[in-house]
């Protein structure tokens, strides 16, 4: 059996190519130098069996998506991508799983040229934790409490493609198996849209990545922000396939409350839209007004014919039982 | 039921006392500033119940064992704790065990003058993962890598204490109630050594935390410095249960191979001895010299009669069947 030194050598050690990592994996701490002027961004997050992925869930996708959803943190500050920590569970030691789930982790984490510096191995429930680190220009970042009453809402890509692949896997809808496959690929293998968040510094007022559903993580900028926000139902971009197959009233549903779509909702003065556009051209992300800020402490809904819709916020709770 | 909001709003969220914080627990990410000329340290542990803790273990003690582990890691890099993350997974939400953990953690993080900056919180079987942050002048950092043969070997507090108690519970070995309430304070709510390690900046050549046993951290130091070590058994500092209670055969056992003990071990050149000394005054830590370091690539242990004692390294892996 390999030892757990072993282990951390063979998978996950890699050399430090970026200039801000003086140590990496194997002493006591990794050692790290944010750029002079630059503060570090930090995001956490826990993944575990069972409740963020199901048992059995590929390995190459688990590793793909457990540092892509960190990376989207960092996309929601502006913050640009420098290193993260990788602390995991795991009940045995397969070999064929941790070669591909350390194949899906760090082919994510080549294309944005960042290190793993460190970990921490153990037995136990399969369980992820990767803790992630940008920089970015001191004062430059995206906070959630910046919102202004007049702002647009803006959204990248798609929504809602996620969670209707969850449901078909849940057995809740019947999805055709190819139109499946194409919607899993928002479910398991996420995009994060770091480009999207560096450009929209100096142009966006406050931005949160869309992990939670749209309703209730654009509630926390509203909250922090002390606003309110009125969306156009029928402006959402709907994923392709869940606009393809679904009732109006499920489209809805998704695109506001389905979560796991690792898109960026931001808000920006109407006399930054040609900058969020250019921004969006420039990181080669599709971005869509959506709505905008008001002063009424809460989120209404409209269709295009200007009737309000009743859809109740239902942002994922950890700890809801679902 | 409480939220998950709800939860880390009334457990975890502290405002931030440390100047190095702009922003704390509530936004995408947490922005952390180190000081000019300083690199950041940054480490992460994971525990899991039933390998790391036994179920039902006190909330209070898990909340500071849990932290103090990661601090120690900043210790032996001589670093300066500054903040940390927690990612949290609980079977159920306990407000008791909530209560009781965060206030173990708090105490610890106050003693430090640390802040909490951010985390996760999920359902999922207990797993507990800290990732701590650091500063430290740029390149002053004390390196497992930088071991240099004629250095002195030093070893802080005592050794063995931690694993007497873990053996007694485990119904190993009989230990008197009074004496494995004071061996278990060792194993519950070690002390971190961080005073110690940012004195030994400028003095120490290399350190290593002791959390899998003396040999095999040591063993560590020796490789990454490609060199060897001779120790003299009869000067190991024994925890004082383990002392009073044990055989010499037994107290050696424990504090060559018996983990959990968290203090540092590390190297000095003999020139810098009233150094070394006067930094554990400093800090308030005893010390201990308890060999030295050679160039014959493996550790030999010997007696006060200059016998060489045949003690296996049995460092603690967390994937070896126990």
């Amino acid at each position: 059996m390999m030892s757990e030194f072993d282990l951390i050598a063979r998978y996950f050690t890699r050399s430090a190519r970026n200039p801000a990592l003086t140590l990496g994996v194997g002493d006591d701490c990794a050692l790290l130098q944010p750029r002079a002027g630059h503060e570090l961004a930090i995001s956490t997050d826990m993944l575990v069996e069972g409740r963020h992925f199901f048992h059995g869930a590929d390995a190459n996708a688990l590793g793909h998506k457990s540092l892509a959803v960190n990376l989207s943190d960092l996309a929601a500050m502006g913050a640009e991508p420098l290193a993260f920590t990788l602390a995991i569970a795991l009940p045995n030691i397969d070999e064929n799983w941790l070669s591909a789930f350390s194949a899906g982790l760090l082919a994510l984490a080549d294309q944005h040229s960042i290190a793993l510096i460190g970990g921490d191995t153990t037995k136990g429930p399969l369980t992820i934790s990767i803790t992630i680190f940008g920089d970015i220009p001191t004062g430059k970042a995206l906070r959630r409490s910046h919102a202004q009453v007049g702002d647009d809402i803006w959204v990248s890509g798609t929504l809602g493609d996620a969670r209707l692949a969850l449901s078909a896997f849940q057995g809740k809808l019947p999805v055709e198996a190819h139109s499946l496959n194409q919607a899993a690929l928002h479910l398991h293998r996420p995009t994060p849209r770091n480009a999207l968040g560096i450009a929209l510094r100096n142009i966006a007022h406050a931005a949160i990545d869309v992990s939670d559903g749209l309703l209730g993580d654009l509630h926390h900028v509203l909250k922090q922000s002390k606003v309110g926000a009125t969306l156009q139902a029928d402006d959402l971009p709907l994923g392709a396939i869940l606009k393809s197959t679904q009732s109006t009233n499920v489209c809805h549903e998704f695109a506001l409350n389905g979560g796991d779509d690792y898109e960026l909702c931001f808000t920006a003065p109407p006399t930054k839209r040609d900058a969020v556009l250019h921004a969006a051209t420039l990181s080669n992300t599709p971005v869509t007004r959506i709505g905008h800020i008001n002063a009424t402490p809460n989120i209404q809904i409209f269709n295009a014919r200007g009737e309000a819709l009743a859809i109740p916020l239902n942002s994922y709770d950890h700890f809801a039982s679902t």
